[in-house]
């Protein structure tokens, strides 16, 4: 609560986005914390905290939990902030109880996970993981044309330390569903086994712009009305591979946008997901043979053009069944789950074993000034963290 | 063709928009043209232009013809000034013959009818017949705040004459269809009996909005989902009233229109247009019908908003016979027609016997550099425009 004061909204939720005063206010909080609770800081070239809570043997690799502090513009106190915080409250019980993990334990915050301001988002994890270049990172522009080198400068946190220098033996990040399976499950723990693949396609389809008035409907080349039957299969396309499968449609660019002119061109904007590699190419494949098949007959001109593929991913299982073990030793509810939006854990999957922990956020709200969590399901899912740290850093 | 050199643009069609300096070069070479004719020339002070020439009985009221010579900013050559020059050509065409009519005939150029600087469109012939205020007019602002008013000061336009004064036994307008039909149908002029009521809707469903991955497709509240079967009944509305009813979907605006976020909001920009008043109403009522129907048994919530009506308009059956007449007396094919698009004789038919003359356009193009006649259709239209003319002004 004390870190949603900065950059607090009227309407309750956080202003924290990348590389603002506030993230650095932000960041200066957290770094505090933890020096307080006797942690070591390093910050790398990307801005990327760490903070290191000694072992007893400190040649094992350390045990990393944490999540992000950036948040939406428009965002909410919980997503990422509570993973990092969790991770740090993990450290002050081990404090406070007087344990010594046999490996080291550290705590992440990562750069720019969001992407609101600098895209794309989980930039400083894709660095780490070697998905971007460090240059490639810096050189990224807000839409002011500031650079996100400058202003990692700026704020006084690029750091020296190699970016994705570190190894670890497990990776953990506790972070809210953001959507509503686990609440409507009444489950208070989310088991992430791994994160869907996402395929983003335009659909363009031309026919041939006309007046609203003048030309009879018998002679309109009308791709709005072409292109019902087409979305109508994109959503059966979803029913099909249910339950995992996801279909959206996020908005559709009519040119030109005139009320009194029938469009010439409309692009669709398509965001297919599956958490099976295969299955998600089978659904841009039938994405493709659907745009075939409805303009084949017609004058409408049709093309499938994909613009973006993130293949899915798999969470390392042993990093699962630490989840699973904590979740059974604290006597709470669970159940596996699939993330359907990125995280930092994608990329750091990619370099070192690595799970998710999720728990229910209200109404499935995020990415929102109204998204809310329980006391009680924030100290389950930090209790799991908890758990979970305890099983791997003790594994040698 | 010597008009079209004035604002000429590089892909063959003019710029010539409402009180630029083009249109001020256009109305000298039009003035000019009109006094060599014999005319004498009136600017009233909507910057309307009437050029008049006498009859045998002058006491009878004169016969109006012309169009507007303002275009779109890549607008073609004979969208309105094919209207004008045709008048022009029948005086010179009477001149040349030596012959004198009864009543006096006028040619007329109304100022700013594209709308496409000053909304609205038809401002000066909505001013003549009394549906806006001269000082509304004048208020209007283009994009850079310059009013009506002055711009119409600045190219000297601004006349002294009263606007609306003037009375007329009959009104003419020789345009391009602006439409593909007499083209399809092969035949040279059409005989607008009216013009098409046009009804403006926006139906506006609001869902939940929801990121595209976490949130299962069982749970979503879509507006994009829900739409289809709205959309398609909007069509099949066009069609229960074929062939004169149009309908038209001319956007979709999703909120937020993001790809990865299924939208909580979609509204839909609705023009629906019939030629027969109570068709329309019973059209918009089917409308509003639909999208409770379609939203009434699901989470989504939809009203249909209608933003702008314009009644349909029935010219006058006197000057629809004389422009039959002309048509079989000059041996033309000819169909009867109903405009799609606004034109100035809509408004002047509320206070004159009004009819026009369509001639077919290229492929069906208008508003476009390419919008393009044959000599011939343009020889015949103004055929008929001078033989209904004759009609017209011999009556008494």
């Amino acid at each position: 609560m004390q870190m949603a004061t900065i950059g607090a909204t009227p309407n309750g939720g956080v202003n924290r986005v990348a590389l603002s005063h506030e993230d650095k206010l932000g960041r200066d909080l957290f770094v505090g914390w933890c020096k307080e609770a006797g942690c070591s800081v390093e910050i790398d070239q990307m801005g990327n905290i760490f903070a290191s809570r000694a072992g007893r043997n400190n040649k094992l690799l350390p045990v990393l939990a944490g999540s992000h502090l950036d948040s939406q513009p428009t965002g909410g106190k919980y997503d990422g902030a509570l993973g990092v915080l969790a991770a740090l409250e993990v450290i002050e019980t081990l404090n406070d109880q007087k344990i010594t993990t046999e490996a080291p334990i550290e705590i992440v915050s990562w750069t720019n996970e969001e992407g609101a301001r600098f895209a794309p988002a989980m930039i400083a994890s894709g660095v780490f993981a070697g998905e971007f270049t460090l240059d490639y990172a810096y050189s990224r522009i807000d839409k002011d044309g500031l650079t996100l080198g400058d202003e990692l400068d700026r704020i006084g946190y690029k750091g020296k330390s190699v970016v994705g220098n570190r190894k670890y033996s497990a990776c953990f990040e506790l972070h809210i569903e953001q959507g509503p399976i686990l609440e409507a499950e009444k489950k208070s723990i989310g088991i992430v086994t791994g994160v869907q693949g996402i395929s983003w396609s335009d659909i363009i389809l031309v026919g041939k712009e006309t007046h609203a008035g003048p030309t009879p409907m018998k002679y309109r080349i009308d791709p709005v009305k072409s292109s019902l039957p087409i979305l109508s299969e994109i959503y059966a396309l979803a029913d099909k591979y249910t339950p995992h499968a996801r279909a959206t449609i996020g908005y559709l660019k009519a040119e030109p946008a005139i009320r009194n002119t029938q469009p010439g061109k409309l692009v669709i904007a398509v965001d297919l997901r599956h958490p099976d590699k295969k299955t998600l190419s089978l659904m841009h494949k039938a994405l493709i043979r659907i745009a075939e098949k409805e303009t084949s007959n017609s004058s409408i001109s049709g093309t499938v053009k994909e613009i973006w593929r993130s293949e899915p991913v798999n969470f390392s299982s042993t990093c699962i069944s630490m989840i699973d073990n904590a979740a059974k030793k604290l006597g709470l509810s669970s159940m596996e789950i699939i993330s359907g939006a990125g995280h930092d854990s994608v990329y750091i999957s990619r370099v070192a074993p690595t799970g998710m922990i999720f728990i229910p956020c209200e109404n499935g709200l995020s990415h929102n000034e109204m998204e809310n969590i329980s006391k009680e399901d924030a100290a389950n899912g930090t209790n799991v963290l908890l758990h979970a740290i305890l099983e791997a850093s003790s594994m040698h």
